[in-house]
């Protein structure tokens, strides 16, 4: 038997007696198998559904095997049917007040100004003059209240990785960053309530919390760069809502700075608290429209005690379905992702990157993780599941990993299909949620309605979470497959009470289908509560709501 | 040994080698250890921090050994300094056109008034003379729409089981019962997500879910009476906080109608949603003063394969704090409630319900359950916690329950506290949250301030949520005793950031206290959202918002 075959389990895995784990060689046995023939050690990619990205992305992701420089990107104004609207223009007596609320803060270099001013997949560039960077709360509130005072528009700025160009100005606004806002403020080792400001990094927090025993409830791609701020302003999703559900739940507490500068403190520690309307939940997934989130209050679970990823293959998507079933109640409280891969994104990563299928070909893949505090209990749960799945036919291989290193390579599988896709072509991208049943029905229907005018049409996602990244590939952008695509996608997607976004947000590149997923009431409701909040619109304009008709 | 013995465990349980649990005659063992002499069979009480009740209160929640008809409850205009604000006052042509809406369903009678006017605690009594019961969304909006027009306040009903006189009118106010309002309208086996209507009773959902293999995300002692939609307008905490988190993460859509009728269908079924602000969260824990919920979106999570409680001694509150780390790491993803009693509390339910200590006494007692997906797994656990939270002096001594009914004996010591209370005299109920490990030392100071004006000084609650249930009685209501309990206690719970509602909300009762816990700034714009959403201020007056000075 050759390393190769090593890596896939032999049906026999699967057929031996119920509590064959118990005798004490089985978690030997699962470690051993590993998944040969992958490249490891490769940069850690972004959220594999955070767009397309070229070269210059890789450089803007610190890798340093590529130095090519990229294209300057066009001008938002030049680029999309958009008007200023009527805010004052940042004057020099403007810059000096700001000088004096922080000093040697207020940056106008225009080296420095391009890379804020352009949004990280290089869609979207503004041309704003003036990069702000407080260090705290009073300092936000001052700005602003400023600001407010003067009518100046401003679009505050995490790690600038939004995917729908919600983080950078549009026309002229001042940037203000949460950068130097980057300390933690208290963590409590018995509750696991960590309170930090807004500009943590994400990574960083992680490293923090795991050092005292716990892990952040978020875990994205893009942790390297993104900051706790602009992940609750986006409410933003990725591989661990699953398990430990979004940030309407796990958030405790903001400091929110409002248009007018005054100071929103409810920055509670507490896992209870009815006085009064929960006010935080109304900046969680707002975008920095209602108000600059400046502190976070997050409750942080216990860090797993062990980590097991499963790979698998499936013959339909039926079978995907049957076993995400057959895994939370076999795997029950240990269950921690449970992600999906049609054939065509393990064809790309194949091509593209060289990876290799860990198991035989099928035409679904699944990649199952679990997180628990006892290995022993984690695998011979993963074992019974896996025993079932196999006999039952709903899979038809598949592969183990425990160790850091091959608990990677499996995951790079999932993780890099964007990368991979963006060596295909011009991808046109798709982040919808949908009900779990008919999350694949739409890639089936649009390889029939497209044909060969697309190169590629793949599915993958959470399926754990309903969320579907649908992507089309063509040799370059077609005006006519977009036409194809658009909006035939959003009105499946609104037939089928779905989301158009379902975790990137909306920014200002797809502010104009809001409507697909929620009706005119609910629109109107959003623009009174604009209104109420920042009734000059001064917080990042043009963003989120739809432009007025 | 004699039977009495038996529902302790022997110390030498916590010593026997790690891997006891693995030879197949623990669980065996762990199940006979039962719980003698403590009465079964008892009805299920309310949730503990439910309040005070004496007689009358039987009666209400269906007890039949009960039968003494309750004194009058004095008219809360009477009672509390509260001014009629000006709404018009429901005419014969009203109750006409609401006849024309509810063909048969408009309620006028004085009996059938009589029950929904005043609160399930007997503190509060309204005056109002018409009780509507629609049936659909569609009659919530044309009732709505009407009273909005001719500015007629509403009061929204579902169980009537608010603890703060949230859910009856203070005045006149048109009471708008959801008790019709009572059918699932789908359920998904593989998502686990509910839809149904608002006035579903808890109870009725919880069987509907279980019997499809999963559970509510919540659990109340008034599951038999409260309404989901009741409870998502309270946010309402329980028992299944510490597990499944709060509504705002589970509830995943909401059908509102707003003060003017207008209907706002935000009734997603999707876990991911990022497009727009989440309007949905605005109204949950609002009390029915921004809208009225009327259909309701819950993620259900898998029913757990298998239960175990344990009830523990602990000799000091610090070893209660230390026994609960221990819990988080030991037990990990299976740990589902975590409570605590004091010796005060336990002496109560021994003295007036006759309830039988199982444990030898202790300063304080804890009681955790675990909830899996392997009953084998978790026992391994849980046995492994006890071996060393014995073996370091955390826990004295200890008893532990696999069957329903035994399982039911132990939770009724903690969940009869109230009971108990209300059989020791007059009590004075806090319902508050704190930061963990400050949760006792109100408790303590309290002792020392009351001195012997005070009989009885306790605190329980739910630990792992950080809430604690503070309760003090004396043999009749004293004015000099309330005199230093208010508001001492809520000022010194304001110096810890907490909260003077953990999970009871604010009602009519606890308005006046907001500012506690919140600052100006936050009062300010939940007027403003309230201002938003219901300008006439028609939904549920003189509730949540405190009076106007």
């Amino acid at each position: 038997m050759g390393p190769h075959l090593l890596s896939r389990w032999p049906a026999w895995v699967f057929r031996v007696a119920p509590g064959w784990w118990r005798k004490g060689h089985s978690c030997a046995l699962l470690r051993t198998w590993c998944v040969p023939g992958v490249t490891t050690g490769q940069t850690k990619w972004p959220h594999s559904s955070w767009g397309v990205w070229g070269t210059s992305l890789l450089a803007h992701r610190g890798c340093s095997s590529v130095s090519s420089r990229p294209a300057e990107v066009m001008l938002t104004q030049e680029r999309y049917p958009v008007q200023r609207l009527p805010f004052a223009v940042v004057s020099d007596e403007d810059l000096a007040a700001f000088e004096r609320i922080l000093p040697g803060r207020v940056i106008t270099s225009s080296e420095e100004l391009e890379a804020v001013n352009v949004d990280w997949l290089r869609t979207v560039r503004g041309c704003s003059r003036v990069l702000l960077k407080p260090q705290t709360t009073e300092e936000v509130s001052q700005i602003l209240r400023y600001c407010h005072d003067r009518k100046l528009a401003v679009t505050p700025q995490g790690g600038n990785t939004s995917m729908v160009g919600g983080s950078v100005p549009v026309f002229d606004e001042i940037i203000l960053s949460t950068s130097l806002l980057n300390q933690v403020v208290s963590f409590h080792g018995v509750s696991g309530v960590l309170v930090c400001q807004a500009g943590c990094i994400l990574e960083d927090l992680s490293q923090y919390v795991e050092d005292r025993d716990f892990v952040m409830p978020l875990d994205l791609g893009a942790k390297g760069s993104c900051h706790i701020g602009g992940n609750v302003a986006t409410n933003a999703g990725g591989l661990r809502v699953l398990r430990y559900g979004s940030l309407h739940g796990t958030v405790l507490g903001l400091e929110v700075v409002l248009a007018d500068g005054s100071i929103l403190d409810c920055l509670s520690s507490l896992r209870k608290d009815n006085t009064g309307y929960d006010l935080k939940q109304l900046f969680i997934g707002s975008e920095g429209t209602l108000g600059v989130i400046t502190a976070v209050s997050i409750l942080c679970p216990p860090k797993p005690k062990a980590v097991n990823v499963a790979f698998l293959g499936c013959p339909g998507f039926t079978e995907v379905l049957r076993t995400f079933s057959s895994c939370k109640g076999k795997l029950g409280e240990v269950l921690s992702a449970f992600e999906f891969m049609d054939a065509g994104c393990m064809r790309l990563v194949q091509q593209h990157l060289h990876l290799s299928c860990p198991v035989r070909e099928s035409p679904f893949y699944v990649l199952v993780e679990t997180s628990g505090s006892n290995m022993e209990h984690d695998e011979a749960k993963l074992a019974a599941f896996l025993e079932d799945a196999l006999d039952s036919g709903l899979v038809t291989d598949g592969t183990v990993a425990t160790d850091q290193r091959k608990m990677k390579t499996l995951w790079a599988l999932r993780e890099r299909i964007t990368e991979a896709l963006s060596r295909d072509g011009y991808v046109y991208k798709y982040d919808i949620s949908l009900p779990v049943e008919q999350l694949y029905d739409l890639v089936v229907d649009l390889r029939a309605r497209l044909g060969p005018s697309a190169k590629t049409v793949v599915g993958y996602g959470h399926l754990g979470d309903g969320n579907l990244h649908l992507n089309v590939t063509s040799e370059a952008f077609s005006p006519g497959l977009l036409g194809a695509l658009e909006p035939y996608v959003y009105e499946w997607t609104a037939g089928q009470r779905g989301s158009v976004s379902a975790e990137h947000g909306l920014g200002f590149r797809k502010r104009d289908v809001l409507g697909y997923s929620k009706p005119p009431s609910a629109i109107q409701l959003m623009r009174g509560l604009k209104a109420l909040l920042d009734p000059k619109g001064i917080l990042n304009p043009y963003k989120m709501l739809p432009s007025q008709a």
